[in-house]
């Protein structure tokens, strides 16, 4: 059966890895900046290399087109993004834009034509550092987003990303799925969670993505001294959030396994020693991959914290931060990689992604799945962030059979 | 019966405030400021024009001395401090000098003579703004602090105090209640706190000042992707920690009204809205008068945390700030403030003061004990401080009979 060269794709990883290095192995290649650009100019080269053309759109995203027998069908198409975090991995987005050129080489290796068109993608700033919104690329190309819009956005250094863009050589014609067509849309990633790992699994097969809301609670009491104010006359804010986070945690550990609840920021006001707080901020994380669910468990999570602040005469408010829908991927498609993880001998699972890819846009137009591989611990924004080159390679290999499948061979 | 002049205590108390005055009508008068010195000069001059000898001792405390028949017999003294917070108020430590001064004022306008000379002492460095420790002058003064240490330490602007001092003409020779000999000391002093107002009674008779503990609590476990790690495999700091702190404040809640526990300071790292967050940090306020029962609580708060620390699986340590135990206020003295209130026919009501006092070190060396009046709202270290012209003098009027009754009249 026809594999992917693992220690090829390994070795592109670490050379695209030097293009903004950082000092403990991670790498900075903020979205626009000079180094996606170096990051990007390596990549077109190599796909060049392959006998691939290239096209970018108004939004800098790159297309690397290696062209089928029948170039007037729609392309199969793979990819995801060159921009890492500020102390990010070498995989996270990186993976998925060379497991693609990665299956160009062994396709030119083993002189495979196709039918359809393969394409390799890469979209811009998935990361959303410099500028918003995350995902920016895919959202245009799925006409989630102008390219007006995205072109208006000003990054952290007070430019706009048409500047940018422009400046980088990347500014290209407007295109979006409708003018220009994709069969379908395969993106492999690393899980950034830890169950691959703890069940052992090589291949996570992708069902969908959660949907997520966030919302941002304010408690406020009144501030007093620690040592005079009897405990049956406070206004503690700490103590309403606090039962609040517990009571919010219990909620979410009751049955459902695929519910996600987190609490990630978390400030009281003054926050000194021996003052009573007046004031306390959280945010809640919610995701799960069934609206329903979620509908369900935002009104529960409501009256929980309207009951806990009544109780502890604190004045309540939830403001509704982002409500991003679940995503379901393509049945078929979810379907043939499974297959093709199966034919390969590789151990897998279906499972959700928790974080948001540029496949969820792409998936509101064009039939769309995505292959998990294991990373140690779970570890992701993170220079820690790692994964072997077995698991890189058999997840390319997945990919690459399931292309195939989908493009034809002459 | 003998009375204060109630507006004229309070136009003093005016007075005063215009030094260091802010826009909302409180105060900033930080220890061994120039500031400092302004108000000190005042209070200086006018206890001049009441007849008295003033004496300034090494740690810059000043004794203003209305001299009495047998001059040889130790002096009755009363007092508290003349500088702020950074956003101080009009009340908090002023009082307790300006009620000594208008005991003067109103003896002299009735020519009264005391057996026993009387003292109003203003304590230097009462609230710890610009350098350390609290109370620093009149633990000089109780032999708690050596004159060494004090002029040692720095302040913010990087000054000794024996500079600043210098600077501002109030260092003295060394004084101590060995040389110096007091035969009893009474601070008055606005509650900052709320039990007086809420119990409608005028006049505090402080018991004692409680024991103060502070704890930081350090909870570890381990950062992780909010979208993509399990409830069940989360290492959730945040959680732990408002677990724990929910738990403290039930502990503190069941019975004993005296107890005060509170979570002033707590921060989560690394904060962001979508990382489960692995470390929190957070610290413990407990008070209460008796040893014993501080003691017990701290061992069932230690056991409690230990027990929700280990349930989360999350790393725990706990060190230890501070350690003030209780002070015991002198019981003949309390009973005498008491039988004043009542000749006078206030309401009255025993209590403890949850915050430290120079009373509390005055209290280790000469029978002391404080005598509280009402502020609105228990609101204090604020500019909205707040308190009535008739509470004032209220417990300036008890202050004084109180005086009386231990110097004696000629």
């Amino acid at each position: 059966m026809l594999l992917v060269d693992q220690s090829r794709l390994w070795d592109t990883h670490q050379q695209m890895g030097r293009i903004g290095a950082l000092p403990q192995g991670g790498c900075c290649r903020l979205a626009l900046s000079n180094e996606d650009k170096a990051g990007r100019d390596l990549f077109i080269r190599w796909c060049e290399d392959a006998g691939c053309t290239i096209r970018i759109d108004a939004a800098g995203n790159v297309f690397a087109r290696r062209v089928g027998a029948d170039d007037t069908l729609p392309a199969v198409a793979t990819g995801s993004h060159l921009d890492t975090q500020p102390h990010g991995g070498l995989f996270d987005g990186i993976y998925g834009v060379l497991a693609g050129l990665e299956i160009f080489r062994t396709l030119d290796a083993a002189g495979i034509r196709t039918r359809a068109s393969l394409e390799t993608i890469v979209w811009t700033n998935e990361e959303c550092t410099r500028f918003a919104p995350p995902t920016g690329g895919s959202m245009v190309f799925s006409g989630l987003l102008s390219t007006a819009a995205l072109h208006a956005e000003r990054t952290t250094e007070g430019t706009s990303v048409r500047e940018d863009l422009e400046r980088l050589g990347y500014l290209g014609e407007p295109m979006t799925y409708a003018n220009h067509r994709l069969a379908c849309f395969f993106e492999a990633h690393i899980e950034q969670g830890p169950i691959l790992e703890k069940e052992v699994r090589t291949i996570g097969i992708v069902t969908g993505i959660q949907g997520a809301r966030m919302f941002e609670v304010n408690v406020v009491g009144q501030d007093n001294h620690a040592g005079t104010t009897p405990m049956n006359m406070r206004k503690d804010a700490l103590t309403g959030a606090a039962r609040m986070a517990t009571c919010l945690n219990d909620l979410a550990m009751t049955g459902d396994a695929a519910l996600r609840l987190t609490i990630g920021r978390f400030e009281i006001v003054p926050n000194a020693p021996s003052t009573v707080p007046g004031t306390a901020m959280f945010q809640i994380d919610l995701r799960h991959p069934d609206q329903a669910v979620l509908d369900d468990v935002e009104a529960r999570l409501r009256a929980r914290l309207a009951d806990i602040a009544a109780q502890a005469q604190l004045e309540l408010s939830i403001r509704d931060i982002c409500d991003v829908p679940p995503v379901a991927f393509n049945p078929g498609l979810i379907d043939l990689v499974q297959s093709k993880a199966a034919e390969l001998g590789l151990s897998h699972m279906r499972m959700l992604s928790g974080a948001g890819h540029d496949a969820g846009n792409l998936a509101m137009v064009v039939p769309t799945t995505m292959i998990f591989v294991p990373c140690a611990g779970g570890i992701s924004h993170n220079e820690a962030e790692s994964a072997t080159p077995a698991d890189l390679a058999a997840g390319a290999n997945v990919l690459m059979h399931a292309m195939l499948a989908k493009a034809g061979q002459v």
